[in-house]
């Protein structure tokens, strides 16, 4: 199997096996030239490819032992679980069989096996999960939401790199504006971390334009949004808690106002078509995954939930990140970086 | 003038003096027992009173030379513009003039002068700001908000003591769950802030429920959510940021979906009304403001686009808080649990 090809956690999600095949065909049709390793149980994995009708030579199935499930502990699943799809997929990109890794599954174990068997991309201190906020104006970029919970000023300023190289080459972002996440807008504003990474980053060649607050996610203000991992995975977490509350709320509102007025109930097909779109609009679940910026190796983790479309958005992007190198051009920027300060 | 008298800064918010002199009397109004010093710009706020048919009693406006405006640096302004309405306010209270003050003024403002002229009560280490959310199935204490952003596994109990008793004697929550704010459920997640707190909770008597995601702020299952300084004014940056918009999708997408409807256009007034309801409902600005927890005299600081009615909730939840002697059971509690370590 010539590259590129992906190496697909069929194992990974909360859907898994089912809409992770499906990923893979969608993503096959969409793509002639696509070639892809579907990891998990052997016999599970070909009867769903069986299931869907698939006959081509396009997919190699690849028996893994054992998978990892979302609630597991990633460490310690990853020593005791050995040879677990999260594993062997991991493994086929180091050997240069795959270009890129893809998973709905454990976030936790994806990082660890990530350190584990690809390592850090040249110059990169600390990888960071990139993900993609599509609530606002434009997507936006918010990394770190995770990997990394004590940030020193270094990792910020590699993952405005990162990210913004990410949202020029893969969002189509012309010059992505990149703001440090902070308490204030007031340069001096923050604690010890934002203070100092605040500093640094009028000296890197981004597009920095300061301190955002977290509001400015979604006020079309920002294209990347740089911060901790414990306050990212915060913002991630409330954002989609408020997210899933709000539609909630909204939705019975619509319905009871509604329900006052007799004739009103012809309506009612029309408004759901409607709130089903927006709600996968705004679904950054949908978009493609979020990137492990800073990995040697191409790895991208989709929501948990994620469906079929979304699996066959996340291999877009990541054979797309694959195709234009983007881990060397992050590698050189960052290489240049260091070396100017 | 004999207690319990509100020290309200006339001046402070974005609709200052006008909404903040309507909502000292809808407070009057509410409460026969009530008095209150307005303290301003006198010509202003007597001629605001007169605009509005005040000829009672129980209203003296005191005088204050400037006013701090929401841009203002706090601590520096506090220093430059002496006799500010924050600062008269806030003396009116150390001097047993009044019970408590209320501001819709610059926070930072509020909590620098509250530690300059009030300080802390007896055991407290850091005060923080209290915010309660709606949004959810029952309302949530979110602590610290942006008071402390270099928090200790110290601060964040004292918090967890003091926001528990807030939501049982203030929101009227029976043993209310208390939650730390963390980046995952299990025992040992989290930074090392998380994971010392976490275990010094459970030797306090708060009812603690263990980490919490951020999306359980609206889930129902925490009346109390413990935080850094910096990580809770980033849930409320993002709350407000994301509500806003989400609000503005809804309603462009309702309407929308009716306008190819043509009879469907008589609805809109009821759907406005319905949106408007919601809004209100879980806009926290309208509930009473934010306590700032653990100075020597009650604070309220209430949201800066407060209008009338929110000021006039702001000042009940202070009366409130003032009459039932808050904080000596905070001084209390806190007293016995260091006593207990």
């Amino acid at each position: 199997m010539s590259n590129p090809a992906i190496a697909l956690d069929a194992m990974g999600g909360d859907n898994a096996p089912q809409e992770v095949v499906k990923g893979a065909l969608i993503a096959l049709e969409a793509d002639p030239d696509l070639k892809m390793y579907l990891v998990g149980n052997e016999s599970d994995v070909s009867s769903e490819l069986s299931a869907n009708g698939y006959e081509g030579d396009r997919i190699e199935v690849v028996h893994a032992e054992h998978a990892i499930s979302m609630s597991d502990n990633p460490v310690k699943a990853l020593k005791e679980k050995k040879g677990s799809s999260i594993e062997v997929a991991m493994r086929l990109v180091r050997e240069g069989k795959a270009s890129s890794f893809v998973s709905a599954g454990n976030t936790g174990a994806c990082v660890a096996a990530s350190s584990l068997f690809l390592g850090r991309l040249k110059a990169v201190k600390r990888p960071g999960i990139a993900v993609v906020f599509h609530t606002g104006e434009a997507p936006v970029v918010v990394v770190d939401v995770g990997a990394n919970i004590a940030c020193k000023p270094d990792h910020l300023i590699q993952y405005g790199v990162m990210a913004s190289l990410y949202a020029q080459e893969i969002l189509g972002v012309d010059s992505p504006r990149v703001g440090l996440l902070n308490i204030g807008e007031e340069d001096a504003k923050g604690n010890s971390l934002s203070k100092e990474t605040h500093a640094r980053f009028q000296q890197t060649g981004v597009n920095f334009i300061g301190n955002v607050e977290g509001s400015e996610i979604y006020s079309g203000k920002v294209h990347v949004v740089v911060c901790d991992g414990f306050v990212g995975n915060t913002v991630l977490k409330v954002s989609e808690g408020l997210a899933e509350r709000l539609l909630y709320l909204f939705t019975t509102t619509v319905k009871q106002a509604l329900a006052q007025v007799p004739e009103a109930m012809a309506l009612a097909p029309v408004l759901k078509k409607a709130a089903s779109e927006l709600i996968s609009k705004i679904d950054y679940s949908e978009y493609g995954g979020a990137p492990l910026l800073g990995v040697d190796g191409t790895v991208i983790i989709a929501h948990g939930r994620s469906d079929g479309k979304a699996i066959g958005n996340a291999i877009k992007v990541a054979n797309r990140m694959a195709a234009i190198e983007l881990n060397s051009r992050i590698s050189e920027e960052l290489t240049s970086l260091s070396g100017a300060n």
